[in-house]
């Protein structure tokens, strides 16, 4: 079996207007989906960050990929994830995931990879967490995403999607949106993505959500970055019990030695809320220090910018070594990444938390999975007695979010540029902001 | 596809009287080999640690293994592996590979894994270093693995084995003993068993070693913890330019506080020989303080002990992040585990020197390999274009290694034993020795 063609597909997907401390989401938000199909017609597939230097990255690739082997081509491309160990560390404070340059290789390595076992996984008729390692859960739970938002559903003009949350400026519209999600997915546990409001509002926000929903649901809050040492502090004070309770405070600061400083400082008042990061360690060269100052204690992994699902279950090994807690990432996508997410997650023993999703945030109207959306039962995924990765593509689904990309504006993520646009002409990312 | 038979044939293997700190090879090792027979009649092979306590820790999974999908079966029984990274560390220092109490699941755990990945290979046609994340080399180097030793082959009575390299019980003998294997199988590296002669003896043993082979011939020097913090310090600096070009100081001295401080000191005079280690540093357990102490600065992987292929490739993205080398540990062996040492070695880009292997002093008479043994060339392992290990068992070889075990005494490794029934009636490890 070798590898015929592959194919690149950019596509758009509407995304409602959701607010993070990196400014605004677009009303379309960039994917790029790949085939990889093999002489005797089998396709594999997987999901990645969109944009046109994504593309290019990609398409660099052609001329390893063609021809390969797919048990192999992991193998060849290593170099790419190999890197990652020694030399800089990246830190992702000022960059929106998937506008990293120093990740591209191991995103684009990740596309591949999870391709490669989707193929694997098909042509053998198993799923792709069992060529992993074998599956250690076959429900993956994942936590409900609230945001901060302004009126809409995503998209432009005809193309505009219902606005199925509304608007969440406040407190209580956040608790109304968590709820509904709820009620929608059956999520038991809530990650807040704060950095929006006042530090005191979000601090009622998560007292609403913990009142609402109760000491059982684990509550998370993520203000990316936007706040002084000395107000992490202050919000871990104040969220002591809601976030105690299996949850925990994600990058409140930006840079190992605040986020150390800050878990210093509530420790010193007994307040053991764990610290989680997708900002100041995002590769295995950031892991080091961070051990040392004993930054956080909570990796967020992510299949998709850690270099694939084999990096992640290194990483989780790793993790689990040294004591740290290990939950996942997500960025805006749709049901061939959340399969993925699901898979590694399912083949990963040392997931101690429940992933983030943004797949509620996305509509049917631009699924690219035949038969339509991947179902959240009771806050899971369920692994699909199917091979690969368990879902195939709907070419249909797919040729519109090629049309999509082509008709809209955007051609790689800047949420700064579209708060600028929609919200406030003068706005600027400050970090820290309060 | 289903597992339909679980066999485990216990074997012996003539094996010289080599000598270690630990004391003294028996006329026979024991070794262990397992087939899983899938319903369709394939069959996934491996071998590992061998006697009466690993055939009943393998006998125990019966009930899980009949029946089950090879392809999940490593995820059901991830507990066996999982439980290493937390709890007590779980040092050798005191026991011989294989008789650890402390890694007898992860052990039996490898065995099942090598064998489900062999089976899974040969169902699909491909080579394991090739389901595991593709081979990032062709070619697995190895090192040359002279001892000190009495005269003889191996083996008791009709069965005794040739004697191929004489007795070396001085430095003259074990350099010809070097060069002789050097000559049959192209080694390009040195590991040197000593903590068996004074020091002295052994520091002129690789001075010799290094005059002969010349500068460009890795060294390693493993006298398994025989001597104090001050000897090791000692020999480290008489052999600072022997060891320096690419070789190793190995298990110098017991306990990661004494490594660590025999690195101290010979940082402190300018040394920088690194200190490799599969005593101080046996299980995941093992690291966070290993790192904290800057006591290891190279581990030796074991594809058995350490829970199998994933779990060395774990070990080696930790490694890596950590600016830790990795080589690979050796036991007597026959060609099954070295083609499985050869897999994950091919599949591992962090594998930073070449692997040991007690492979030269095994025979052919011995050898449960279909063709006979496996060859080294040039001191490398070629991974055949074969699917699986890529290797098969004789049934009739393993029929005599099956008879040999039940015809001989041993049930168990005891170099103790076995050194004051031949050596000396009131011999004791005493560590440290010197």
């Amino acid at each position: 079996m070798h590898i015929a063609n592959f194919r690149i597909h950019p596509i758009a997907i509407a995304d409602p207007p959701l607010r993070s401390s990196y400014g605004l989401h677009a009303r379309y938000a960039l994917r790029t989906v790949i085939e990889l199909e093999s002489d005797d017609g089998i396709v594999g597939i997987s999901e990645t960050y969109g944009g046109d230097a994504q593309i290019k990255q990609l398409e660099a690739l052609r001329s390893q990929i063609i021809g390969a082997n797919p048990y192999r081509l992991t193998g060849f491309l290593s170099p790419m994830v190999e890197g990652q160990g020694r030399g800089d560390a990246r830190s992702q404070t000022y960059l929106v995931p998937g506008e990293n340059p120093l990740d591209a290789t191991t995103r684009t390595y990740a596309a591949i990879e999870v391709a490669s076992l989707d193929l694997i996984g098909k042509s053998v008729g198993q799923p792709v967490c069992d060529l992993i390692g074998g599956r250690v859960r076959d429900e993956v739970p994942f936590s409900a995403y609230p945001f901060y938002k302004h009126a809409g559903g995503g998209g432009e003009g005809d193309d505009a999607r219902e606005d199925e949350y509304g608007e969440a400026l406040t407190p209580e519209a956040l608790v109304r949106q968590a709820q509904q999600m709820v009620a929608k997915y059956g999520f038991t546990s809530i990650k807040f993505k704060a950095g929006v409001l006042e530090p005191d509002l979000e601090i009622e926000t998560i007292k609403q959500l913990y009142r609402v929903l109760g000491p059982n649901v684990p509550l998370r809050i993520d203000p990316n970055s936007a706040w002084t040492v000395e107000t992490s502090v202050r919000v871990g004070r104040a969220l002591a019990e809601e976030l105690g309770r299996g949850g925990y405070l994600e990058d409140p600061t930006a840079g190992q030695e605040n986020m150390a400083e800050v878990r210093r400082r509530l420790l010193a008042q007994g307040i053991n809320t764990p610290l989680a990061s997708n900002v100041a360690v995002t590769s295995f060269a950031d892991i080091p220090r961070s051990v040392q100052l004993d930054a956080v204690q909570i990796i967020l992994c992510d299949v998709h910018y850690w270099g694939g699902m084999r990096q992640v279950q290194h990483l989780a090994c790793l993790a689990k070594t040294f004591g740290i807690g290990l939950s996942m990432h997500s960025n805006t996508h749709l049901g061939v990444s959340l399969m993925a997410m699901a898979h590694v997650a399912a083949a990963t023993p040392h997931l101690t938390y429940a992933c983030d999703t943004h797949y509620p945030w996305q509509s049917a109207q631009d699924e690219i999975v035949l038969g339509g959306r991947v179902p959240i039962v009771n806050g899971c995924v369920r692994i699909p007695d199917k091979p690969g990765l368990g879902v195939e593509l709907d070419y249909d689904q797919l040729a519109r979010g090629r049309e999509r990309y082509q008709k809209c504006a955007y051609r790689k993520r800047d949420d700064e540029a579209e708060m600028r646009k929609y919200v406030d002409p003068n706005w600027k990312r400050v970090l820290p902001r309060w």
